[in-house]
């Protein structure tokens, strides 16, 4: 059997439900299908989610924005109607934003949660009712109801371990079942959201717990590719990936898939295949645990901006135990993390996302390092991209770091910082950001041209 | 005026000490001396300060060796007689070592200090003993009057900065000064070393508490050279670096001055020059403060093996806030300083010297951060070696990474780990040990010939 997900714009409409409806009944394999919120139209239009949170939001300040509910009901109610649904599926969808709403009203915790999951709930009640409508046995089957439990954290949701177990009994049950993704629900009964785009997550976490044979990521591209395509014109398509190899290219600006969806798939070894919903006959991009050996090491390079680097140095770091501890111990204090701290004898650099260190924080990190740690120098650079090249055995393969560095240089782009020996799979370089798009041309010219 | 230091080669037998005296008198300028401990008359030879160690360690377990007693007596007694010294020179040498032995005996704190420091101590006494037979007006002035006074720590004594307003008054005095290096007091009065080598260290000092003209630093090389002749037949010469190339060549096998010696010096602009006692007229190095820009970037090539990888995993690290200031708490509990800790997404490595991690400690440390951090993997590579190529100005020169990496692929040497990006003086790179000669050969072949 198969677990399929379907990302927003595969669900946007009445036209592009139907062309989910008719995947998912051209393979009796489908039988379990997760739903994303509905996304764009056309460009320039505002996701469904988006929406939820304006008005979540606007409710919060004290005055609902009336319109952005309109709209959002509105939404629901069209495409209802376009695919011929009887008027309670619209009607069970508004009630449950209302439902929602007066959480927010009434500040209750989580209620933004709750009301950002509307989206993906009223998607699967759609489709559910479609698929049924059209004489499938389909079923709307609620996270709770299916067990999905999570712990609440900042940044999203964590999966607990007992929910694969709860998950394996919907194999018993004989129809299509149609789960809205984004979130789970802790073991006291509080509707959690994942992070951002977390709807891959849930795919992810029902297929290991119902050990599919394969879970299936409908989204609306052919395939995977080996770049952004923002800064390559039609760049190579990747047909197979192993899953180390999308985890890291997810990490940085690969947002086909989610970073950290992969990681439930991975573990019960269930191969994901990424697939286009207006295309499906396209073979997509298969994510499997091992690949025989390709001629290229490098399958892919990331990049992403928004990086900021703090540097600190002080005369004899390198004898002081614990200096790069305490470094970190304020940073937690203060609530921020770090992606790498690289560092020298008398320095030490920590990268971070310039979002996590705002400026109101930034001067107190800044003072507390000065007066706790008596450093020399404290200087903020902003403005950082990342850019990663990853492929399996490529750390291992002489002249990787070589090529890519005279990719570098040919492109006449200086490199901030070289971070390269902990993954195994990836590479990853610092640049400034006015620098991204000629370095990632240059790097994809050399490993893919 | 200058402060002059000399090596233990500079004062391994008379007739080094008279090359000594020579130079001391060919220039009124040299008005204070630091000596280190007698070194090596000759290849097989053992130093005074291996002996002093040996005696200790043999009197702790119980059994003093008459026989390391009576060498390093002997070798004091016969440098004495063959500079026509006076009996009591001899004597006094002796005296002060059988204090020590006795403190050592009574397991008195710091005793193997006090012995130790019998070395440096001995040669300060020969030294000014034999310039005031030549008709010098000269001293032996000990640290304690000098008034180096240190904060004792683990890994060797920190300088306190009252040492260099007292070291100043030294100034007034009208004759040639010889301090024994290596050694300082606490304000409480205990005398405690430097690490080992560290007589450079008080001869920086002692600079710039006299704010001194010039730190002479007298060796047995003509100059220092770009990278490590072991590896390099005959390689070039450098004439002048400025202080932070130095201080970071040092770091990682430039053995030619110890790595902490020039920050004293530094913080006063302190020139310093390493100058060879068998070659004086030979125009050394000169190190400084700032150079005008040069041609070639990269001005030396360090080198150091004894490294270890340790290597951990899990699952979603990157969410888990605090997890490197756990794992390296988790070190620094256990006393293990690291050297750098590259993170990839889900992954971390600390570098650390394989010294400090014995395998006690190791058992103890795998163990803890597998019950404490739950991780996936631990993992500890040995027998890494870290190459570092040092210049001012190179991590903004664009092709630098891309002319070292090359020189890697050539000598056909896979990178491990490339640390770039926080010094902004060096860039390190990580190989195995047994691929260290050949790779520091190709990167010689790249940027010096």
């Amino acid at each position: 059997m198969k677990v399929v997900k379907f990302g927003g714009s595969s669900l946007a409409d009445a036209s592009q439900i139907e062309k989910v409806r008719s995947i998912i009944e051209s393979d009796e394999q489908r039988r379990v299908v997760v739903v994303s919120a509905p996304g764009k139209r056309f460009s320039g239009d505002t996701k469904v989610t988006d929406l939820l949170i304006a008005l979540g939001e606007s409710i919060q300040t004290g005055d609902m924005d009336d319109a952005i509910y309109k709209q959002i009901i509105d939404r629901f109610r069209t495409m209802a109607e376009e695919l011929n649904l009887p008027l309670r599926v619209a009607e069970m969808v508004r009630d449950k934003i209302d439902e929602a709403v007066k959480l927010v009203e009434k500040s209750s915790p989580h209620a933004l949660d709750a009301l950002k999951a509307c989206g993906e709930d009223g998607s699967a009640l759609l489709v559910s009712s479609y698929l049924h409508s059209k004489g499938s046995a389909a079923s709307y089957v609620n996270p709770k109801e299916a067990g999905i439990l999570v712990r609440d954290q900042v940044g999203g949701a964590l999966v607990l371990e007992e929910s694969f177990e709860q998950l394996y009994a919907l194999r018993n049950r004989n129809e299509i079942l149609v789960i809205p993704g984004f979130f789970g629900f802790t073991p006291e009964g509080q509707l959690v959201t994942f992070s951002r785009g977390g709807s891959d997550i849930t795919g992810s976490i029902v297929a290991a717990g119902l050990k599919a044979d394969m879970y299936e990521n409908f989204t609306d591209v052919d395939s995977v590719y080996c770049v952004n395509p923002m800064y390559v014109d039609q760049p190579k398509q990747l047909t197979s990936l192993t899953y180390r190899e999308m985890r890291e290219l997810s990490y940085a600006g690969f947002s086909v898939f989610h970073d950290e969806a992969l990681i439930p798939a991975f573990k019960e070894k269930i191969p994901v295949c990424i697939k286009n919903t207006n295309n499906p006959s396209a073979p997509g991009t298969m994510i499997v645990a091992d690949l025989p050996e390709r001629e290229s090491h490098v399958v892919g390079i990331a990049s992403d901006e928004g990086f900021l680097n703090l540097y600190v140095s002080k005369y004899l770091m390198n004898r002081e135990v614990g200096f790069g501890r305490r470094l970190l111990q304020i940073l937690e204090d203060e609530g921020v993390s770090f992606e790498h701290a690289p560092s020298g004898i008398d320095d030490m650099s920590v990268v971070l996302r310039e979002h996590h260190l705002p400026p109101e924080k930034e001067e107190v990190v800044v003072q507390r390092i000065k007066e706790e740690l008596q450093v020399d120098t404290v200087m903020i650079e902003r403005d950082m991209a990342m850019i990663m090249i990853v492929g399996e055995g490529m750390n291992q393969t002489i002249g990787i770091a070589s090529r890519a560095a005279v990719a570098f240089r040919e492109a006449d782009v200086n490199i901030e910082m070289i971070n390269q020996g902990s993954s195994e799979v990836s590479m990853m370089f610092g640049v400034k950001s006015s620098n991204l798009s000629k370095a990632v041309q240059s790097l994809y010219h050399t490993f893919f041209e």
